[in-house]
């Protein structure tokens, strides 16, 4: 389901949200320079280490989100954030169906193209 | 109040909220590439009309935003987005007590720096 760059006004709930594993569903808002993906994740989800070049800020809207990022875990719940600068390393787990708003910047293509990422097709 | 870009964990809660107006005041999580701008306006704010190179994404958590994009003028409550290109003009009223979620990209240089923008001196 690729997914166009947006102008203008947008309604979150008529975002369509697109299934990306069994657990994992997302809903994208994109412009030019960043991105905000709002994630859907069931009990047992997981997204396995990674990394990108784009810089990426979460923020726990609801739930548990168990993170590693770099070398120090945590475990984040509604209020958590956290900044990933661009090339290190992470990883998430979800023991409860959880919420959480990712800020990307400059946009992952590879969203806007549509389809789960390498790291998520278990979910 | 400066506010230095950051890296890693925080949390939303002991971000210091600095008063900007009167009528407002914000929150700021800052990486390199992105900013967040965690806006809590009083009934009665305005952000008077203005414009800036940066990409704004908003969107409404929670009470009334009166929003003009260019000449389209749109009442915006909780869930209502907006994806404001470099350079466009907007203005925003907030009739009630409102929350709203800003994301620049790259980040406002002058949030950075502390203290209010000219069009929301009066507040």
């Amino acid at each position: 389901m690729p997914t166009a760059t947006t102008k203008g006004y947008l309604q979150l709930d008529r975002i369509p949200s697109e299934p990306i594993a069994p657990l994992i569903s997302r809903r994208l808002v994109a412009g030019e320079k960043g991105m905000l993906v709002f994630w859907s994740m069931k009990a047992g989800a997981h997204a396995a280490a990674h990394h990108h070049p784009h810089e990426q800020i979460f923020w726990v809207l609801k739930g548990t989100m168990d993170f590693r990022l770099g070398d120090e875990k945590r475990t984040c719940r509604a209020g958590d954030m956290g900044v990933i600068p661009g090339g290190v390393e992470h990883e998430a787990w979800f023991p409860e169906d959880t919420e959480v708003l990712d800020v990307f910047s400059p946009p992952r293509e590879d969203f806007l193209a549509g389809g789960p990422p390498a790291y998520m097709r278990k979910g």
